[in-house]
Order: structure tokens, then sequence, then C-alpha cells
């Protein structure tokens, strides 16, 4: 039997645990069995709540939130497929080690197995897609349980941030009655707990071994996701103090962590194909795989006589799909660059041919660029480049799969204002995408919020546009609409029939973003001119207001553009 | 190394196997990794593919299709977060026994756990919610393996429809190039096989052991979800040869199983109770347990001492969340009910004082809801009574979850054109309703297709209309508007305070529908009246369109007609 007081003060105290662990978010969807649960926190004070109806778009949020904040954010639904719902960004977070701690709500054992009403095993539902699961025990309100319960409050955020972080799950049983005691709150005086974390670190001789590898000729830094801004900047400062070259993809905030150098390779995966003659002695990978597909060929053709690659990965489990790393650091990455910018070692080198043949590289690329692209306005490519572009200091960009990360990937130039490119590179997939970018705009409502995404995956997380209705929140989303799935044009799928490629690849939906721009609530804008862009881009900037600006292009013009760029580059260095 | 006659002939076999074991349909999502299993299932002239982007309708899409073939019914995807999307109708298929076959693709092994693009691990991704996984081996074209990937495909289908049925999922590894031969297939003679397949059925001994228990007065069947119209007409028989009540919720069919008795308690749930005192002798539950609440309570209150509770479930999971069974008969229902009905025993009673009851309590019921009906025009429950009501013969109706299914329950009547009432209450989600009615829709392009909705469960699955609209399927959607979660207001989270239960639970979306309407290519139509939503629905079935007709109303309103009934019965009964 349970009574209200114990489904109250049980899970009072859990929410207690999140309190003093720092948690500042809860998404919510509705549901019954949740109610005590979503009841609670929706009255706490300390934690802020946002209520969605799709699981999926709730979860996503979530995450977006907890990319943003760096923080762990709650998930909270009611028993049955809602849970289910959440399995898509549960992935993304696993994948990509962002801290979620999903609460699901479950009938109690006696109902369990036998048909009862939206019930399912809920047991381990998120398998090795979660790093921790618990079921939790029946509310119970002696001192044991509510101790039980605020420990276990208090830990989760601590275990879904530790090193390998990622989302952990907690299944909630509960009985009737669900409605909570919502009469003002007992003090339950739980004891805080002191904690002193550590991290992981070299040591001084590990540190004088690996400058001994720094302070060589003809290296080369390659970054990937999974930087701040701040650290990006860092990593920019050892490069220029080695006199390296540095390429990293748009996750990496390279060319928006506000220092401008000759030696940032913007452009590299559109000329780096050319340069497989020059072997560096040293690859210094730091964050995740780059997202270009020619670095990762280029990488891939090194041997282990010309080059050492050195890899940091604070998690330590080698994950090189390529499998070239000679020195692996384990090791926090923003540490090490600190400890390699203050100390005497490595110690600063001179300009030299190799690095010099690289920034010839990248300069005439940007002149080839530029070139091509001034005979052509309005486009999906320089639609993309103009978003980065303008994106004012301290502005989110969120750069949605496929083309949209690639588009920029390609054509970004370094800027000195600085600002956070954030997407989704876990997996990959073009799901959740409106949600993640909306959770982080919802973590800052002040700062410039900019969305750059196709119509599949618009489309794909439609529902999430609802979330900016319900909070109005200020997104810019561009919407480079091709009327299909673009990616597939530039693979090897577009050697086939127009009757085997459209209706499996090209996907056209044939939609009216007017009419989501309506149904949503935002304001829409079709532009018609880069300039036209450019200037409302800039308006927004000034007046943020939730809004959608369509850019339409076919997908067969934007691989010629970029077969000509490629052309005219391999002929040129 | 793979070579493409690897990837071409291996798969080729496999879906060979499919064809032979007679499935039907596929639906794919678009993908990268998946191309080869696409393409080749796109060309097979004996499967008709369905392509959709977004997973979680597709998933849903393709348990419609399944549920109104009573047919396995395969899905396809690429690696990564695409399969998590099939997640939610892997669970309501599980829970509600749907047979599908699932094929997600997968990067190799040499590129797993190594953060390779868009990859994650995917073995056992769906854990206990299919009842059987395994990972294909690579392609490759020996004889042996041919053999191999061929019987994987013929023995799919039969594992997902033995007893119990439900979701199989296969892993496929796949290396590039990915691109398989389109060229005219060789016919590879697969063994075809041969299958004698028993099922659960009582012997004769057990069947009088049985009719003795039957022959017994004040007995009454309670029919759930998951029969057919046919076999739901059976029980009726068998309930006109005993002369007990019988009641069953919208799922039964038992309203429209095409027979019309005073023997059918179609307001038992409004009724029952005030029939408290009456203690049956036996109560024969066929199918899933009772949608109704009311009767759950009625069942529950009955004691082992005055009733013997008799259960029939193929199965044998003795899945009874009320543990009353007293009988337990693991049979084909539908088996079991024809051996009753031919063989001497049970023998036929005549009418009692007990059927009488039951008779007298129905028919009041009847005549206060149809005065109380009478002063209201239109409303969220005259609609729901209407479009039950006017469902020709053969069509298909489906019911979502929460209210339109209960508003059925408590208000349609029996009628003699046989159709078919589907919903999906394994785990009663409001997710995927739309593509669930569309896949039933597409598998019955000729017949009547009606989907009686709620606001919330059409956003949910908003993306499922994309489908009607790609397919031009005729769905007749009718969208019960009352502008949030109109389940809440019946229960006990309604003693909240606004500022509460707004927020949480009653959740408007203040959604345009006829922007919806206009975005997927629906014809809208708003209804002012219960006669011209009869006009409209009646239209309908002329002219087949795919169409959207709203039903405006609020929540109050209804749980005050509902009390309102509900009372007068207590005064009358």
């Amino acid at each position: 039997m349970t009574h209200q007081s114990d489904i109250t003060d049980y899970l009072q105290s859990f929410i207690e645990g999140l309190v003093v662990g720092n948690v500042n978010y809860a998404v919510i969807s509705p549901g019954s069995r949740s109610t005590p649960l979503s009841l609670l926190l929706h009255r706490e004070p300390n934690i802020k709540t946002f209520v969605e109806v799709d699981e999926r778009s709730a979860a996503f949020f979530a995450l977006g939130l907890a990319k943003a904040t760096l923080k762990p954010v709650v998930l909270v639904c009611t028993s049955g497929t809602a849970a289910a719902n959440y399995f898509p960004a549960i992935c993304e977070a696993q994948a990509s080690g962002v801290p979620l701690i999903v609460l699901t709500t479950d009938r109690p054992h006696e109902l369990r197995q036998v048909a009862a009403s939206q019930t399912m095993d809920q047991l381990n539902l998120f398998n090795q897609q979660v790093k921790f699961f618990a079921e939790m025990a029946l509310p119970e309100a002696t001192d044991t349980m509510r101790q039980y319960a605020f420990w276990q409050g208090r830990r989760m955020p601590e275990i879904a941030t530790q090193i390998p972080s990622g989302p952990v799950h907690l299944n909630f049983p509960l009985r009737e009655p669900l409605l909570p005691d919502l009469s003002p709150k007992k003090q339950h005086h739980p004891h805080y707990i002191s904690h002193l974390k550590g991290q992981m670190q070299l040591d001084d001789n590990d540190l004088k071994y690996l400058a001994d590898m720094l302070n060589r000729q003809a290296g080369v830094f390659v970054l990937g996701g999974g930087l701040t801004v701040e650290e990006t900047a860092l990593w920019v400062k050892l490069a220029i103090k080695l006199n390296w070259p540095i390429m990293g993809d748009p996750l990496s905030n390279l060319d928006n962590c506000g220092i401008q150098s000759d030696l940032i390779m913007s452009q590299a995966d559109l000329f780096i194909s050319e340069l497989t003659d020059e072997k560096p002695t040293s690859v210094f990978r730091v964050g995740r795989l780059p997202v270009s597909k020619n670095i990762m060929l280029w990488l891939k053709g090194l041997s282990i006589e010309d080059t050492i690659v050195i890899e940091v990965d604070e998690k330590g489990y080698w994950e090189d799909s390529l499998r070239q790393g000679r020195l692996m650091i384990t090791s926090n990455s923003r540490t090490l660059v600190k400890q390699l910018l203050t100390s005497s070692y490595p110690s600063e080198a001179a300009m030299d041919f190799w690095t010099n043949r690289w920034i010839n590289a990248q300069k005439q690329t940007q002149k080839i660029v530029k070139e091509h692209l001034q005979s052509i306005d309005l486009s999906e490519i320089t639609a993309s480049r103009l978003v980065h572009e303008t994106m004012p200091k301290d502005g989110n960009l969120f750069l949605s799969n496929s083309m949209a990360i690639r588009h920029v990937e390609r054509f970004s130039q370094p800027t000195k204002k600085a600002f956070n490119v954030y997407g989704n590179r876990g997996v990959n997939g073009i799901d959740g995408i409106i949600s993640t970018a909306l959770g982080i705009c919802a973590a800052n409502p002040d700062k410039q919020n900019v969305l750059l995404i196709g119509d599949l995956a618009t489309y794909h997380d439609m529902n999430g546009l609802q979330l900016a209705k319900a909070y109005q929140l200020s997104l810019t989303i561009v919407l480079l609409n091709n009327n299909g799935g673009g990616i597939f044009s530039y693979l090897s799928q577009n050697q086939l029939e127009a009757s085997d490629f459209e209706p499996l690849f090209g996907t056209p939906l044939e939609m009216d973003f007017s009419l989501v721009a309506q149904l949503y609530g935002a304001d829409y804008y079709l532009a018609d001119s880069l300039d036209g862009l450019k200037k409302r881009l800039m308006s927004t900037q000034h007046s943020p207001h939730f809004q959608i600006i369509e850019v339409q292009d076919n997908r067969e013009r934007n691989v010629q553009l970029l077969d000509d760029i490629m052309q005219a580059i391999k002929g040129s260095l």
C-alpha cells in the first residue's frame, strides 16, 4: 500500500538530490503515470521545466539544453511507448557523450507482464545505449528510503557527466494514487556532499616525451568535434607556437574560435586531395574524427613509416576507425593544451617550406572559391557561407546533417567573431535537429541562434517547431530546400536511373514551407537573392523572433558547382 | 573484400526467401548503407514497396499494413538513429502480437566501436521488445551462404507469425561498394519448402469439460481486442445458443460484427457499475482485457466463491492483470468457438431472469443516452457515435487513443453492417496513430477507411500525413479537436489548479488544422452541425479522397455530459 505521503516525500527527496547536483532543466511529456514526478518538478523553483507532447522532440530538446549548458538535463515521461520515442535522442547522446537523466515511470511489479494497460517491459529498455540503468524501489517515506532516493538523485548528474559522459536511465514503479501532496514542502535537510573531482592529465615526464614529438617540422593539427570555442583557440595558439598548419571541421569551431591566422586551413576539404605528396612527420588529432571525407582519405593515405599520428582522447576508448594512432594520449585535451602552452616545451618554431606549402594551397583555394561563387548569386552553397559569415559574436549556429554541415565545412572562412557551432554528429542522423537547436536556443535566449538545415531534416522533426511556438524561442531557421535528399546526388547512387533514384534517394517532399511557418507562428521569408538573405539575417540580429528563411535550390546545380571548383583547384595546385 | 556480385546474389537470395514466405509489402526509409537492400526490394515485382523519410512513421505504417493483412511486413532502414526511430512501433507490435520483419543495415565489424560515421551498436538494439534477433553474416555469393540467406529470409515470416507473433530483427553488416548489380536477375531455383502447421486446440474430453461449465445459467461473455469480425460473429452465435449476455470493447468488433441481438451489451461501460448485485456463475473472457475501466472494476469485484472466470489465450502466458482466471484455456480461440458451435454440447438454453436483467439495463441505458444526446448537437461524443453508425459494410474504422476509443466504447450501437475496428492497444500510445491507420488504408484502397482521432495524437504523428499525400491514400480523418489532452479531465488530475493542470496535462496546442490539411493536400471540412458531419461522411463514401473533417469541442463539456448520463443511469436502474 502506497500512501500519498510516501510518493511525495520519496520523490521530493529524489528531486532534492537533483537540485543539489546542479540540475537546472527538466523536459516533461504529459502522461498519467508520471503525474507525481511531473508535478513536483514543475513546482521545484530551482528547475526550469518545459513540456512537449512528442517525446521524440522532447528528448532532442533536452539534448540541446545539455549541449548548450554542458550539464545533464532531466527527461520525464509516462509508461509505454512514450519512453521508446526517446530512443533516437538517447542513441545520439550516448554516441556524442551528452549527459541526460532519463526518468521513465512504470506500473508496479504486480501489473507487469499481465497485459495491464499501457505497460511494457521498461527494464533495460535502452540496453547498451545508456551508460547506466537502475530500477528504483517503490516509493516509501522511511528515513532509509528517502536517503536512498536523495542519493540516487544526487549521484545521477555525477554518473552522467563522468567520462565517458552520456545518458543514464532510472525506471520508477509508481502505484496509485498518483497525485502527490502539493502543500508547501517540508525541508528535509539532506546531507550536502562535498566533491573533489580529479581528471585525466599527463605528468611532467609524459609531457616532455610528447613535447619531443612536437619539436619536429612538418606537423599538422586536425581538430574534430567536441571542442569548445575556448579550447580550440588554445589549440590554434599552440599551432602558431609550433608553426604547424591546423585544420578542423565546423564542429571543431576552428573558423570561429575568434582567432584569424594564415595557419588555419579552412578549405582543407577542397584542396587536401592535391597534397598527397606532402608527408607530414606528425599529425596531432584532437576531438572526434573529422567530418570531411577528403581529409579522412588523406589521413588514410599516410604511412606509419613517414608519419606519427598522435591522438588525444579522455575516454581512452581509442576510437579511430583509421586505426592510425601511434601515440595515444589519455588526457583531458583542454588541460593538455594548457600544459603545452604554458610550459617551456615544446619550443617555438620558425616558418618552413612545409607550412608555406599549406598556406599557399589554402590561399589559392580561397581565391578560386571566391571567383566561382561570384558568378552565382543565391544557392545552397553561397547561403551556407553567408550564414557562417554573418554570425555575431557569442551566437550559436547549429548545422544539420547531412548537407548543411558539409557546405559550411567546404566554404566557411575564418572570422574574428568567436561563436559556437553545434551539430548532432554522434550518429549523424537527420532526426531531431530542430528540437536540438531549439534546446540550445532555450538555454541562450539572449543570443543569436541560427539553424542551417535541409528540407528532409526539417520535415523529420517538424513537431519540434511546436516548442518554438509554445515557448517563443527566437530561433532563425535557414532552410535549404532542394526538395529531397541532396546528399545522394554527391554519392555513387547518382549513377542510378531516375526510376530507381527518385523514389528511393531523391524522395522529393513537395512541401510548402510557408504553410509550415504559418502553422507554428514563425515569420517566413523566401530569399530571392544573396543580398536579400544577408539583409534579412542582419535584421534578425536586432529583433530576434522565431523565423524560417527559405532558400530554394535544386540538387544538381550544387553538385555541378562543387565539381567545377574541385576541377579548378586540381588544375591550380 | 566484398564484390558487387556477393552483395547482389546474397541479398537477392534473402529476398527470394521473403517472397516464397509470402511477404507482400516493404516499407523503406532512405539511406546510404541500406542501398542494396532497398534497390533489390524496389525491383522485386512480388513485393510492393513504400518509401517514407521519417522512420517512426514508416514503422507504424508497416504495423498498419500487417494488421490489415495479418501478414508480416518488412521494414528497411540505414544505420544509426534511423533504426531507433522504429522503436515505438516495435514496442506496440511486440505488445499486440503484430508480425514485422525489421531489417537494419550496418557498418561491418571493422568499422564498429571506432567512431565511424553514422555507426552505433545495433546488435540487440530492440532488446526484449522483439521476439527474435540475429546478426547476418557479411554478404558472400557461395552456395552455402546464398542458401543461408534464402533460409533466413524464408523463415523470418514464419517466426514472426508463430504464436506469440511479433516483430523480428535482422541486422545486415554491409561493406562498400553498396550499389548492387541491377541487370536482370538470375533464377537461383531455391528449394521451395512445404509446410504443415499445427495449432493449439482442445481435444474432445477437454471440450466436454468446458461445455459442462457453460451449461450453467447466469453466465456472461467479455470480448476484448484481437478478434476479427468473423470470429466475433461466432462468439455472438455462441452467446445466443447459451442465452448469455455478451459485452466487448470496440476492438472486439462486437457492435459491428454483422449481427444484431438483444444480448449484445453495447453500453455495458455506462451501466455495469449499477449491476454489482448481479453475480454471474461464469465469465467467459476472450481476447485482450477490455478497454473499459468500469467493466474492469466490475470484474475485479467478483469473488471466486460466486463466479468462475474462464479465459482463452493461445499464447498461454496467462496475461490477466486481475488474476481472476480459474479455468485457463490454451487454444486458438477461433477454433474453440467453432468446436463449441458445431458440437452437441453445450446445449441451448432458454431466457432467464439473469439475462433479462441485463437486457433491460442495456435498453434503459440506450434510451437515456438517446435522450441526452438529442439535446446536444455536435460534440466529440455525438460525432464519435455518428462515425461508427455511418460506417459502410467492410470499411475500416481506426480508433485512436486516448478518448476516441472510449467515446465509441460508451456510445456506439450495434449495426447490421459488418466492418472492422482497429486501434493500437498493445501499449495504448498516442504515437503513430495516423501512420498505422494509413497502413490499413493502403492495404484496402477500395474500402472506406476512417480514422477517429484527437488533436494531440494528430500532432504527435503529423509526419505520417506525408504518406497519404505521397501515395494518394483516401483516408477520412475525423479530428476531435478539444485543444489538448482530453483524457486528464476525466481523471484525478482534474482536481489540480489550472496553473498545474494546463501546462502539464491540458497542454493546449492552439493548432490550426486547416493549415495542416493544406500542407498535406487533404480536403478540409470544419463540421458545424451533426447533420453537416453526417452529409460529409456519407459523401466521402462515394468519392473517397484524403480528407480531414474537424470537430471542435471543449474538454469540460464532454466530461459534464458523461457525468449527467451516468447520473441518469444510476437513478434509473
